[in-house]
C-alpha cells in the first residue's frame, strides 16, 4: 500500500510560532515555464492553470508582460488571459516590469500584478538596467497607477540572501529595498533567494530584520530556490517566524534541475507534504497536484525534479 | 565567479538550541553502496573511504557483516577491512546483524559496530524474521559480547516515523524500542525515517518524547531519507532540539533516486552547506567532498542526486 493510503504524512503540528494556515503562491505557470526552451502551447498552459485551480491552489501567477523579446515563452500573455477560465476565489497575478507592461495588463483585465525588484545593485543593473535606487523610480508610476485602478501589487525582491556578483547581501539593504517598495504602495513583499544559497539561519536573520524594522510579517512572503537543497528547510524556518505566504512551483518547474546552474524553484508538492505534517491548512489536494505535475512533465518531456512527484507520480 | 569563491553560504548562526558542533556519521560506503545493483570493486570502495577521510569526515560506516546472500555488494567486508588504510582520529563502524556477524567483525579488528533494530512489529518480522520484542533477545548477546570486548555499539532504529505496512508509528513505541537497545548496552541510538515520510513536527515530537523519558539528547542521532524531500528540513528540526549527530551519505548515495520507490539518503554535501550557514562546526572540506562524490558518480555511471554536488560538481 502507498504512503498516502496509510495516512502519511502524519498530521503532527502545530509547531510553536507557525501559522495555522498558509497561502501557497503558485509560480509554476510564470516563473516555472518562463525558462523552458521549447515553446509550450497556450492550450497546455491553460489546462495547467485549470488543473492547478481544480487542485485547490488559490493564487496562480499566470504569466508575465515582460517584452516578448526577453521572455518569448510568455509572448502569448494576452491570448492566455483572454482564454483563461477564471475560477471564483482564485487570483491570477501577472508580472509587470514597467508602464508598457501595465498598460497591457490593465487592457487584459488583470486585477493583481507583481513588480520585480532587486536587493542588490549588481542585479538591478543587469536585470533592470537601473541602479539600486533608480529601480524604485521606475516602479513608482507602475505601482501608483495600478493602485489607483484598484489593482493589488506584489513586490518581488531578488537576491535577498546572496548575489552571483556581490556574494553576501546585507540584510539592512534588503530591508531598505523592501521599505521602498512598500512606500510606493506594494501590498506584499516576496523575499527571493534567487540563487538558492540561503540557509535557515539567514532566513531567520532576514525575517527578523524586517519585523524589527516594524514591517508586519503578514505582508511578507518567501521565495526559495533549491539549487543547494535548502529550499524546504528555509521555508520551515520562515514558517516558525510566522510567515504565512510561501511561493512554490508545481513539480519544481523552473530553471534546469539537471544543469550545473540548477535553479529550480521549491516544488509545491514537497511544500504541501511538509505543511500536511505540520498541521498547517493550505487547501490543496496533493494527489490532484501530483497528477497535474506528472501530466505536465509528460508534455515537457522530462521528469519532475520534485521528490514527492517522483515518489507518488504514476 | 562561483558561490564558494564569493563566500557563500554565509555563516550566519548560531541558532537558538542548536549545537556548536555536529558529528556527521557518514553512511555512504555501507548504506549508500549496499543497494547498488552492479558490484563496486573493492579498490573503488577503498579509495572512496580514503577520500572521505581526507575530506575531514571522522565517522565512516565502512561495510556490513550481514550474510553475503542478503547484501552481495558488501560480501568483500573482510578484504575491505584488511586493506583499509585507517586514518588516526577516524572511526570505521560496521553493521553487525547477529553473533556470526560479530565474530567476523571482531576477527577483522573492528572497534565500533552497529545493530539494526526496528521500531515496528511489521518491519522486525520482515527484515529480522523476529517479533518486535524478540529482536532485542537476538541483539542481547551481540551487544553484551561487543561491549565486553570494549567495542562501541550503535543501535539503529528503523521506521521511527512511518512504516510501509503499518502507517503511522506511535512515538511511545519508538522510545520503548530505544530504551531496550540502551538497556542492552548500546551507546547511541540512530532514529531512522527509513521511508522518508517524516516532517519537522514529527521530528520534534519524537526527539522530545525521548528526552522527556530521560534519555540524553547527546546519545541520539537522526537518519533521514529524502523520499519526499523532507530530509534536510527534518535535520534542521532535530538540530534545534540539540541533536548533534547526523547520518548522511556522500552524494546522496543510497536507494534509487530515479525510481518511484526513491529512498535516497540525505546527501552529506547538502547537510554541510546548511551546517556552514548555521555556523555549526563539522570539520568537512565541502569542495573535497563534492570532488569525491563527483568522482564516485562517474564510477557508478550516473549523476549524484545531491543538489550541492550538481551545482558545484565539475
Amino acid at each position: 500500500m502507498g504512503a498516502r493510503e496509510l495516512g502519511l504524512p502524519e498530521r503532527v503540528g502545530p509547531v510553536t510560532g507557525m501559522p495555522r494556515q498558509v497561502t501557497i503562491w503558485e509560480v509554476g505557470p510564470r516563473d516555472g515555464l518562463q525558462n523552458e526552451a521549447t515553446t509550450v502551447p497556450v492550450e497546455v498552459k491553460l489546462e495547467f492553470l485549470d488543473r492547478l485551480a481544480a487542485a485547490g491552489l488559490t493564487t496562480l501567477e499566470a504569466t508575465s508582460f515582460v517584452h516578448p523579446k526577453w521572455v518569448p515563452q510568455l509572448a502569448d500573455a494576452e491570448e492566455l488571459l483572454e482564454r483563461l477560465r477564471r475560477v471564483a476565489g482564485v487570483r491570477y497575478p501577472v508580472l509587470v516590469p514597467n508602464e508598457r507592461g501595465l498598460d497591457r495588463a490593465l487592457a487584459a483585465g488583470v486585477r493583481h500584478i507583481a513588480v520585480f525588484g532587486s536587493a542588490t545593485q549588481s542585479f538591478a543593473e543587469r536585470n533592470l538596467n537601473r541602479g539600486f535606487d533608480e529601480q524604485f523610480a521606475m516602479f513608482e508610476p507602475v505601482v501608483s497607477r495600478a493602485r489607483s485602478e484598484g489593482v493589488d501589487v506584489r513586490g518581488y525582491l531578488s537576491m535577498c540572501f546572496g548575489d552571483p556578483w556581490e556574494g553576501v547581501v546585507d540584510p539592512a539593504q534588503v530591508v531598505r529595498a523592501g521599505r521602498n517598495l512598500l512606500d510606493l504602495g506594494c501590498t506584499q513583499l516576496s523575499l527571493g533567494d534567487t540563487i538558492g544559497v540561503a540557509t535557515p539561519a539567514g532566513v531567520e536573520r532576514l525575517v527578523t530584520a524586517f519585523t524589527s524594522a516594524g514591517i508586519d510579517v503578514a505582508g511578507l512572503a518567501v521565495h526559495f530556490h533549491d539549487t543547494y537543497g535548502q529550499a524546504l528547510a528555509n521555508t520551515c524556518a520562515a514558517l516558525r517566524l510566522g510567515v504565512s505566504t510561501v511561493d512554490s512551483s508545481a513539480g519544481g518547474l523552473g530553471g534546469c534541475p539537471y544543469a550545473e546552474s540548477a535553479t529550480g524553484n521549491l516544488a509545491t508538492e514537497d511544500l504541501v507534504w511538509m505543511l500536511d505534517g505540520l498541521g498547517i491548512d493550505h487547501g490543496v489536494d496533493l494527489d490532484a497536484l501530483v497528477a497535474t505535475s506528472t501530466w505536465l512533465a509528460g508534455r515537457l518531456g522530462r521528469p519532475s525534479p520534485s521528490r514527492v512527484v517522483r515518489a507518488l507520480g504514476g
